[in-house]
C-alpha cells in the first residue's frame, strides 16, 4: 500500500489546494509549474493528446509561418469569420459548409450547446466530461444514467435505450469514446441509436477520441458526422486539441443543421477563432498534411494499445477497456488514488489525473494518458515499481 | 467628381459581393486577397490599429517562443483558466483580478454583455459599432441616440443626460473615442456621467481606443477603469487588437463588479484564452515591455495627428474631429463613398471603410485608419490626388 513521507505530504497540501482553484478540472501543467515549486514533471500523462501530431503541426507552422515570418500576418490582422474558417473545414471533412460550426476550442461549443440549444432535460452518461452537466440551462434537468463498475463501464444499448424514452428525455449525450473510461461505441451502435433517437430534440455526440479508436485492421477512422442530412437533431462535437495536439490553439468545430448553425452565428460568433486556429485549419484542408498525419495517428494507436496491455499486466490495478488516448485504472490493493498520483508526481515526475471527483466514479480511480513510447515505457515501469513493490 | 472605369466597375461589383457576405462588417485584407484577384493591396487602412506595437509585440515573441521554440508549449499544452489570465492582467492595470473578466477578444465580451446582461432596454449612441446592437437579448430594445452631423458629431452631454433619463434607460453603451468618427469625451465628463447615472443597471464603456487619447502634453491615458470600486454597475470593455496591433491573436478582457465576474466563469468561459493570448497577457505584465509599449504608443498618436493635419488641408472632403487611430472623413465634391473606396482601393491599392452601411451616417463618409507614417504619407498623396485633380 501506498504511503506519503512527511514531506510528500505537505506538497500533496499544496497541490490540493491548487487543484481546488481549477474547479472541477486539473490544473494544466504549465499552471502547476508556476505554482508548485521543487518538482520537476517529467511526463504529463494528465493532458490527452497525439504528441506525434504536435510535432508533425510545429513543422508545418516553422515552415508556413515561422521561417518566412509570415506569422506576423496572422497575429497582426483580424481572422476570418466563422463562416470563412467553415468553407476550409468543409473541404477537409465533406461536409456542406453551412453544417459546420467553428468554435473557441470545443469547450466553447459544449458551452453553446448545452446553453442554448438543450432545453427541459438530457440524458448524461457517468461517468462523464463534467462540462456536460456543469454548463446546462438552470432550467435544464440532468438525467443521469450510470455506466456500471460490474459491467466493466460498457454502455448496454438496448438498457439505455428504455432509459431515455422511460425518462421522456428531450436530448442525450454520447461522448465517443467516452470520457474517462474510453469505453467505444460501435459504428453500427451508433446508427442504431441515431435512428432509435430521430424523434429527440437533440443527439449530441462528442467525437473528441474518436481518432483513436478503430473497428479494422486498417485503423480506418469512422465518424457519425456523415449522418448530418438523414439525421437533422444530429450534433456532432469535435476537439482537435487530442487528436491533432494543439491545446494551446484553441479549435473545435461542430457539425450541426444549417439552421442551429445559422441562428448561432446570425448575432454572434463572428471572430471567435485567432489566426493560429485559421492557419491550422487551413492545413487540416491540405491534403498533403493529412497524409502525413494519417501515420502519426496510426502509430500512436499501436503504441497506445501496446502501452495498454502492458499496464494489463501489472499487479493490484485493475485497467478498464479503453479505446481512447488513455486508460481508467483502479487501485486494488487498498491505496488511495490521491496517494498514487502524488506519490507517482512527486516520486516520478508523472502528472496523472485522479478520478475521486468524478461523478460516477465509486472507488481509487485514477486516469492516464498515452504519450510518446519512452514516456509510456517510462509510466509502465513507475507504476509497477509502485504497486508491486511497495 | 470620381468615376470609375468599366473594368473597376466590374472589380466593384465582386468587391460588393464579398462585403456582402461578411455581414455589417468588412471583409478583412486576408480573406480579400484570397477572393478578390488582380487588386495589390498596399494599405490596409480598414484596419485600426497601431502597427508599431504589432512589431515590439512581435520583438518579444520572437526572442521568449521562437528563437528557443518554446511556442511548442504555448501550442500544445492547455492556456490557464480565466481567472489564473485575470491574475496577470491584475499586475498590469491595478485592478483587482476578482474584477477582471478575460475574453477571447473584446467581441466576445461585447457578445456576452450585451446578451447576459443587459435587460429591458439600452442607450446606443449613433454611429457605432454595430455589433452593441446586433448582439442584444431579443426582448432588450435599442434606445438609438443620434450624435449631430451640424455639431461634428460631438456628445453633448447634457443632452444625453436628458435622453437616457427621459427614457427611462436601464443601461447605455458609450464608446470612447468613439467608432467610426473618433469623438472623445474627456475624463472629467465621463466621471460626471458615471456619477449621473450611478442608478443605472449598466454602464457599457468601450475602451478600445482610448489609448490613443489624451488630454495633456505627456499623452498620459485617461481610463475609468479605476472606478470600478467606486461603481459597481460600470463594465469597462478592452480590446487588445488595436493598441497592441494583434487582433489574429484575440485578447481582451472587461472590468466588471466580481459578482458579474463570477456569475459569468462560474458556469463557462473556462479556457477561452489561447496561447499566444496567454503568452502576450504576460507580456502585458512585464514592465520592460510596458516601458518600450508607451515609446511606440506615443510616436503613433504624435504620426496620427500629423496625418489628421495634413489630411484636413484637402479640398472637397470634411475630417470630423477624431482622437481615435483613424478619422471620419465626409466627400463635398458629389462623388460617392462607394467609388471613392473603390478607386482608392484599385488605382492606389488603399483599403477603406465604406461609411454608407453605418446607421447615423447620412452622406458620403469614408473611415480612414492611420498606419506607419510612410503609409500616411501615401495615403495623404493619393487622397489629395482624387479629390483635387478629378
Amino acid at each position: 500500500m501506498i504511503k506519503l513521507s512527511k514531506e510528500e505530504t505537505i506538497i500533496a497540501e499544496e497541490f490540493l489546494r491548487i487543484k481546488e482553484d481549477s474547479g472541477s478540472h486539473s490544473p494544466s501543467v504549465l499552471t502547476l509549474k508556476k505554482m508548485l515549486s521543487g518538482i520537476d514533471i517529467k511526463v504529463d500523462a494528465c493532458f490527452l493528446s497525439n504528441p506525434y501530431a504536435t510535432d508533425l503541426f510545429l513543422k508545418y507552422l516553422e515552415s508556413d509561418l515561422i521561417e518566412n515570418r509570415l506569422i506576423r500576418d496572422v497575429l497582426e490582422f483580424y481572422p476570418s469569420q466563422n463562416d470563412i474558417i467553415a468553407s476550409a473545414i468543409a473541404k477537409s471533412i465533406k461536409v456542406n459548409k453551412e453544417n459546420i460550426f467553428v468554435g473557441n476550442g470545443a469547450i466553447e461549443i459544449i458551452q453553446v450547446v448545452m446553453k442554448n440549444l438543450v432545453r427541459d432535460n438530457v440524458v448524461i452518461i457517468l461517468p462523464t466530461f463534467s462540462s456536460y452537466y456543469e454548463f446546462v440551462n438552470q432550467n435544464t434537468k440532468c438525467l443521469f444514467y450510470n455506466l456500471q463498475k460490474d459491467n466493466d463501464f460498457l454502455l448496454d444499448i438496448d438498457d439505455y435505450i428504455s432509459f431515455v424514452k422511460s425518462n421522456k428525455a428531450k436530448s442525450i449525450v454520447l461522448i465517443n469514446p467516452n470520457n474517462p473510461n474510453g469505453n467505444y461505441i460501435k459504428y453500427e451502435e451508433m446508427i442504431r441509436l441515431l435512428e432509435e433517437f430521430r424523434y429527440l430534440d437533440n443527439i449530441i455526440v462528442d467525437e473528441s477520441f474518436i481518432h483513436f479508436a478503430y473497428e479494422d485492421n486498417q485503423y480506418s477512422l469512422k465518424s457519425v458526422a456523415d449522418f448530418i442530412e438523414r439525421y437533422s437533431n444530429l450534433i456532432v462535437i469535435k476537439s482537435m486539441s487530442k487528436d491533432f495536439g494543439i491545446a494551446g490553439v484553441r479549435a473545435g468545430y461542430a457539425i450541426m443543421g444549417e439552421q442551429t448553425v445559422r441562428s448561432l452565428t446570425k448575432d454572434g460568433f463572428l471572430w471567435n477563432s485567432n489566426g493560429i486556429a485559421e492557419y491550422f485549419f487551413s492545413v487540416y484542408s491540405n491534403s498533403g498534411f493529412l497524409k502525413e498525419y494519417e501515420i502519426v495517428r496510426k502509430r500512436y494507436i499501436i503504441e497506445t494499445h501496446d502501452f495498454i496491455k502492458r499496464m494489463n499486466h501489472i499487479k493490484n490495478i485493475k485497467v478498464y477497456p479503453s479505446m481512447a488516448n488513455f486508460i481508467l485504472i483502479e487501485l486494488l490493493d487498498g491505496s488511495t488514488a490521491a496517494d498514487f498520483v502524488m506519490k507517482l508526481l512527486i516520486k516520478y515526475g508523472i502528472y496523472t489525473r485522479i478520478g475521486n471527483d468524478k461523478i460516477g466514479l465509486d472507488g481509487e480511480f485514477i486516469r492516464i494518458a498515452s504519450r510518446k513510447f519512452e514516456e509510456n515505457l517510462y509510466i509502465y515501469e513507475c507504476v509497477k515499481e509502485l504497486m508491486e513493490e511497495n
